[in-house]
């Protein structure tokens, strides 16, 4: 469907509350080559036209490795970005209309919580889902909805990527990728790390291993 | 340039904190029906999908009275409802790059406080100008930054139509069109009053007679 080799196995989800003084763009790429697979630039709290400057910096940064880079929620920042594409959350734009302004050729990810929001979004032409939250998370306490068993069911079930998202870290990443998933997403387990490299690098080889 | 006849005359900019039980595609039929030529919607604590929905139901309003309905900052917005076209702030994409996924039909307004910015914006391809805030607002204080003379200058060194915003009622509107722009932008002077329509009248009797 898309250009784009997608490999979601160690999927980087930006947060700069994390990073203090580091940069974002020195910091996805230390991420890269501790062995990233696939980033995610997410911002909330930013205006569309430093959401756009910070994305153009981000991918000159994942062009320079052949990573692609997925914008959260804005289709616009995606677009004017050239970015890889999109993911959306449950309030984000629906699947088929960002599929619209998108093409064909854009990476369109969702974020599921049940099976039958996996199947629906499938259905509706998404690319990967990122399915959670499987563990409680530093910024979301009590929010963890999908457990192992749930995950397990929910892979086997859907044809594309799952990657899982949640609190997942060096301690219990091999637990999750053991029920089948096609990679983890993590945030902090990597922006909240003195080393962000050594941070992926050993999340890298957990999930390899497992 | 584009498909829509623009006439910024009587510039509805929503804001739906005054609305209390009021819907917002009800306030903007009545504001319409009041003599409003042109509606922007604006929505800054929305997530995306509320977002679309919000516009599609206005634009069903709009629609209905030919008038072309404007989306505040989001270019996927406006693509995905298919809006008449977007106003940017000078936090919001540039207007190249919205030009760029918008294509030449749309329209493309842009937000200037002063000359410079303004003909900047029209080099870059905006269709039309918003300047102020010529008064204090309701929701800034201070902000006032163009006044009556500046909005005089403008107007005369500017093709693009040229449309004066902040702080504008029904007491100083005539001073503000005397100036020769091409029209006023009021949030609160409309949204803000127990009837919307008989608001909208009263500006529109007050602009044509300036």
């Amino acid at each position: 469907m898309h250009h784009f080799n997608l490999n979601p196995k160690l999927y980087l989800v930006t947060d700069r509350c994390w990073l203090g003084e580091r940069s974002l763009a020195v910091s996805v790429e230390a991420a890269i080559q501790g062995g990233v697979t696939l980033v995610q630039l997410r911002e909330k709290e930013v205006a569309s036209g430093a959401f756009l400057n910070l994305a153009q910096d981000v991918k000159a940064v994942t062009d320079r490795y052949g990573i692609p880079l997925i914008i959260n929620d804005r289709v616009d920042i995606a677009l004017a970005a050239d970015a890889a594409g999109v993911h959306l959350g449950l309030e984000d734009l629906p699947v088929q209309a960002a599929r619209k302004l998108l093409g064909p050729h854009k990476i369109i990810g969702a974020s599921a919580a049940t099976l039958e929001e996996a199947a629906a979004f499938q259905k509706q032409g998404a690319d990967y889902l990122g399915v959670g939250a499987v563990f409680p998370t530093a910024t979301k306490l009590g929010n963890e909805t999908v457990n192992l068993d749930d995950l397990r069911k929910i892979k086997s079930a859907i044809t594309i990527p799952v990657v899982a998202i949640g609190g997942i870290k060096a301690e219990n990443a091999a637990s999750v990728m053991r029920t089948g998933v096609d990679g983890v997403a993590v945030v902090s387990a990597i922006m909240n790390q003195s080393d962000i490299r050594v941070a992926a690098m050993r999340l890298m080889s957990i999930l390899k291993e497992a």
